[in-house]
């Protein structure tokens, strides 16, 4: 009986002359490009179909294949389950959360013969809860994680970088239902640390960072960030410990204390809860800093922050039922409540009626992190290591969603009390087709592609000294050592090409190093005393291997995992 | 050193409790729907999204993987290489080859916010001629085939039968790239024989017919139709012999054989050649029979048909420069030409000024076969062997496409002589969403879905009794099965369902059948001298096997390939 023939023919070798690889050698870098999408170009692996729309070619399709497989691994060992949505989702959806309009122009929208409209999912949070919505199911199944890999659109009004900031691009998006906040953040932290399994796997210079959830709501959200100076978020950084965040959540020590009031400047916010109750906000920090509007929800315990509006024209300033009013100064600030409501009295009594001495004085860090502020983080205390800032790209997000999505489109579930309650949702994205690029942008090097082995488009290319009829024998041995290894080593097939083409060795090791195959096999010619193999490593250019034919066989079984 | 980490953890078991497969039992047929529809819905593998799009759940997204890997092995096993086009793709380049106009409404056209105009790719023969156009490559890569497995949209004016007809549905298509006529056949028919081996791998009762290559263009065209009743193509068969053919295309020997001056039928057509030659057709054919247009190539020998437009109104016969006639009378007229030539004067000397005797009568088969004619292959000749019609699932298509592309879009190469020649290109598809709903609909029986081995969802379910805290070992045995199996046979990793729900064993045994396990494994309880495992096969209700737990694993070692 057969079970599954999943395995190709040992006897399919992949010649180089076959393989759609077209290289380009003499593009050059122009001034709106970056690194890896040069490269991208050059080797072949992208062509630009129309502005910020790609073709991935064979070259690239095979990394893209081999990093949605590391994705599905991980994905799957925490229980995700793979399925695929439509990319035209109808407007009638998208109204019931308000997203058809509140998206703006980045939605690509369009209508069928019928005068019916659609959308181009850029994201699918209301399809999957309005899936879940739709059926009955015992409680047995959550927590439930539904993700697929597929194509988005948005019509970014600069497409640029390549795949990095592209009109249509492919991402891996999973959605997660749970009954309660402890199981949703249980699977939040969960989700979490398959990221972390997946960037390391790529072998990516990345951190996780606290973010803000911005548009997609929620209340808990991180960042994976790829180290990179093309990147368009602005990290801040402490080398000595390793500390990285997002700027907007960066928290870091000042050097600058205010200690006399005209060092201070104050800067006004209407602040509506939750429960949509107002209040009339002055933050107040060293007049060299600027106010981090994300840190009031820390700075402001026990508040539940809907809107954050800062007042640009304290003249006419907004009516706030029964003149509520919090001060709320940045930690760096070394005056007294007192001296503070006396000077806010003096300054702007003629805009409220008076500030009150009973109107509550509270600090917190509130001021942006600035480069040369000290790192604040355990390790680093009392060491003064300065703050530096830098660049990445995200390359995943994640969520804490709560009801946001399953309250208005009725996603619920029975809880223990039988009461319908909604259920408790996350959404964790990744760009498959953006870590693409940035695994170039970031590892490669003068030479060329520099491929994490487990995503290398293949793993070994075998280079004969072929040039004419004579040196036919090389070719043939080439032939052969591809079958045995692919015979050694089951892992192997559909992993090494056969480089046949009658130019020069030196052209060929050239390319090899640029399309950055991990291991590269040379064959000489046959010398008396002379071992006819060399194994080159691509991630490591001063180690190189002069074998035998039986010990090249033998460290293929042996050494190689 | 790492190589490759492509498998699971052993430990990673299959809960039924876990998985999303929303069943919905009492779903009733509507008279809109044909049973795949149903099944579908039923299984919890499709739910519909807006009218002709749908969701792909879980159990039908594995299906859909596993169908996509047949199809990937056998296209990458004749040299195929994989790559991914964009969806939407931009008017300019449709343009080039005229059919941004002459697609019509199913194409689905957008702008961006730059109001550029797009479609959303209902095929993909231009972005593909136009890569190869643009690159300079070596004579010695073609052959070239590359494909994409992606989602394609057609703005359909009924979407119907769910997966069947959708307004998005995931195809199959690979395009090839010849340096001559000689080598694009060869390369036409290799992948004919892979498009056999995958419909067999998928145990499919098609047949390759024939077909006629419409808008697509080119010269030669085969159909792969599933034989359903539910089929929108029309098919001609011989069940003696096995025949079959699209009706376009069918021939066979009519009973009706025409003697008689009075039993003629004629139609007149106004033929244009590829070289802008004009001349008029009268096809006379036995007035019980319906002339067909797509045997006039074949009859017209030498001359190659660019348009062909039937005269309904032969009152106004169009002028033809010369006056240019030719008469083309199927083979079942036994009258000889004089006499039609005569007819023909007397009966239209009105409308033209006379049917010289020099007008050629050319003979041929060109009615089209009737339900009740004879088969005329080799071994049915002589036996009156009758024609029988039925309804054929279109899954695969294949052209020969010449130069039609290349020679629009210069995709050009430089032949022997040093010329530069157009490419000369095929073009194949394959309906991968329409194959899911074409296994189910032809291969499912009362008690539910029967999957063909290959592109089963998963390969085995296992059944423990377990209705309590007492009958928890069950259970606990299933667990330590399924690992020890997943040890025994690498391939079963992934592929073992472990139904731990407390329900009714009955209630699991109704569900495995229906959901389709290709083999199921009923634990009991443990009895004296009773074996304890029982393993039941999809495929034949019949065969049933009473194991114990020894024999059981030595049984998938050796018996399961």
């Amino acid at each position: 009986m057969l079970l599954l023939k999943r395995c190709y023919s040992t006897s399919n070798r992949i010649y180089r002359s076959k393989l759609f690889i077209p290289i380009q050698k003499d593009q050059k870098l122009q001034s709106d490009q970056i690194k890896s999408q040069l490269l991208m170009q050059k080797g072949g692996m992208i062509r630009k179909a129309s502005v910020g729309i790609y073709m991935n070619l064979p070259f690239g399709y095979r990394v893209l294949e081999n990093i949605s497989r590391v994705i599905d691994q991980e994905m799957q060992a925490i229980g995700g389950q793979k399925l695929s949505m439509p990319v035209l989702l109808s407007k009638q959806l998208w109204d019931k959360t308000g997203r058809w309009e509140s998206s703006g122009d980045d939605l690509i929208k369009l209508k069928d013969r019928k005068e019916d409209e659609y959308c181009l999912a850029p994201t699918h949070e209301e399809i999957f809860t309005d899936l879940i919505a739709q059926e009955t199911m015992a409680n047995s199944i959550f927590p439930l994680k539904l993700y697929q890999i597929g194509e988005k659109f948005r019509d970014e009004i600069r497409p640029r970088f390549g795949l990095l900031r592209g009109k249509e691009f492919l991402m891996k998006d999973m959605y997660s239902f749970d009954l309660t906040v402890e199981d949703a953040s249980k699977t939040y932290y969960q989700v979490k640390d398959a990221y972390h399994r997946i960037f390391n796997r790529l072998e990516l210079n990345y951190a996780c960072v606290e973010a803000d959830s911005g548009n997609i709501g929620g209340s808990l959200s991180h960042e994976f960030q790829v180290l990179s100076q093309v990147g368009e978020d602005t990290l801040m950084n402490c080398n000595a410990c390793g500390y990285h965040s997002n700027i907007e959540k960066a928290k870091s020590t000042s050097p600058r204390v205010s200690t006399q009031v005209k060092e201070i400047y104050s800067t006004f916010f209407k602040i509506t809860t939750n429960e949509n109750h107002q209040f009339l906000l002055i933050a107040l920090v060293n007049k060299k800093d600027e106010v981090n509007q994300f840190s009031f929800k820390q700075a402001l315990p026990g508040i539940s922050i809907k809107s954050c509006d800062q007042l640009t024209n304290i003249n006419s300033l907004p009516i706030i039922s029964g003149g509520d009013i919090k001060v709320l100064k940045d930690d760096s600030i070394k005056i007294s409540n007192e001296d503070i409501l006396d000077i806010l009295n003096t300054k702007y009594s003629t805009m409220m009626n008076s500030i009150k001495s009973t109107v509550p004085v509270l600090e917190g860090l509130i001021r942006c992190s600035q480069v040369g502020d000290f790192c604040q983080q355990e390790t680093c205390k009392g060491h003064q290591h300065p703050i530096t800032s830098g660049k990445g790209i995200e390359v995943g997000h994640i969520f804490y969603l709560g009801t946001k999505y399953s309250q208005p489109l009725n996603a619920n579930i029975k809880n223990e009390k039988g009461d319908l309650v909604p259920l408790e949702m996350g959404c964790y994205g990744i760009g498959v087709s953006r870590l693409l690029a940035t695994v170039i942008e970031t590892l490669s090097d003068d030479q060329g592609y520099k491929w994490p082995r487990e995503i290398a488009p293949y793993q070994l290319i075998i280079l004969p000294k072929y040039y004419n009829q004579e040196s036919l024998p090389n070719l043939q041995l080439a032939e052969q050592i591809s079958d045995e290894l692919v015979k050694a080593h089951p892992n192997l097939v559909n992993q090494i090409v056969i480089d046949d083409r009658q130019i020069n060795l030196g052209q060929k090791m050239k390319e090899a190093s640029f399309l950055g195959f991990p291991m590269t096999l040379i064959i000489g010619d046959e010398k008396p005393n002379k071992a006819r193999f060399e194994l080159e490593f691509r991630s490591d250019s001063k180690k190189k291997l002069e074998l035998n034919q039986n010990d090249l066989i033998n460290y293929f079984k042996n050494q190689i995992k």
